[in-house]
């Protein structure tokens, strides 16, 4: 599959070279081609491996990541371009953290809407899944780094693109357990949810935790 | 243990309940005394269970349990008396959920602050344990409805309140795993968890769901 990433951060690294292993075609997008980060990662990333500009990324992509920082991404998004975006598979990885007053961060939108929901919204025509925000980007593309099974969530208005993300995180990343949470109006719960995450990350001292869904 | 119930709902009732089973004392208080469902739960909880005000409640508990509706819970613990919680371990177990712009309900308060926060700073000399506010009333006192190991929150300021508390899940109601999330403002992440749960409960079309924190 062609793929496209949004964000030359570890987030953005990180999946780029586990979706290029799996042997899909990764183009990595930053504000400005030809930063030395997005460089390097593409000779190490290996065969097709591209990067350039938000626009070349989204163009290239059946399936486009944001993976930009939250508080960034509808700019990002709108720099890469809606014409690029149209159709697409965009899934939403950002939480909008807000550590402009210090930590904890907190989020820059939640309650009556999230971030996945603000990018539906602006980018009505591309088929948004929020997804993967709930864990360390260590754990995003190797979820046996925490043992037993725990869940990923995914939520989006359009069915199709769900399945595909859906198959990817288990068939292509290894995710035992991927619950839908229904509309994207479910980002929401996937973001609000950092706090607890954050706490956990702190009492254990460990990003390597999750939740397992028991009923 | 002499045990204060602040609130008649099914929370109220089922808590008090089981606390009574228990060999606690237990006297539930809501806003007037002598309540048609307050008297007929002091006659089926038996033993020495009594009932009478938020204030009669919180004078007679060593423990003392906020089970009001999130809204109403200051009114309600200000009716109870800062006199009366002075030095008292104060389970909230509510959540700040607005049901006043329909399904699904917001939160009242988050992100910045908590419900949580919000009574320990307006009763500092009460030892607030934010707890329970995570799963439905039959799990609370009940934790084997949902199969397997999942967990049970508490945060507060107190270490021996929340040692008490933890004593009292583990011991009392059978929770097998208890995670303490550091200082009230823990409990900011316990009420945003809501949403999710909310989340899950729809999807799963029975309020019997839990996490497991796996790491």
């Amino acid at each position: 599959m062609r793929i496209g990433i949004l964000g030359t951060g570890v987030v953005g690294k990180t999946l780029g070279t586990k979706l290029a292993k799996l042997g899909h075609h990764v183009h990595m997008g930053s504000r400005a081609a030809g930063g030395a980060t997005a460089k390097a990662w593409a000779r190490e990333a290996g065969g097709k491996s591209l990067e350039g500009t938000f626009a070349d990324a989204a163009a290239h992509g059946e399936m486009v990541f944001n993976c930009t920082s939250g508080m960034a991404s509808l700019e990002a998004l709108k720099a890469a371009g809606a014409n690029n975006l149209q159709g697409k598979i965009l899934v939403d990885v950002a939480n909008p953290l807000d550590f402009s007053k210090g930590m904890p961060p907190t989020l820059s939108v939640c309650n009556t809407d999230s971030l996945g929901e603000q990018i539906q919204r602006a980018f009505p025509t591309a088929k948004v899944v929020k997804s993967l925000n709930t864990v360390t980007v260590g754990v995003m593309v190797e979820p046996s780094l925490i043992p037993g099974v725990h869940t990923m969530f995914v939520s989006g208005n359009d069915h199709q693109a769900k399945a595909a993300v859906i198959d990817l995180l288990k068939t292509g990343f290894g995710w035992k357990e991927v619950i839908d949470l229904g509309d994207i109006t479910g980002a929401r719960a996937q973001e609000m949810y950092l706090p607890l995450w954050l706490r956990l990350f702190t009492k254990f001292k460990s990003p390597n935790v999750n939740i397992h869904v028991a009923f």
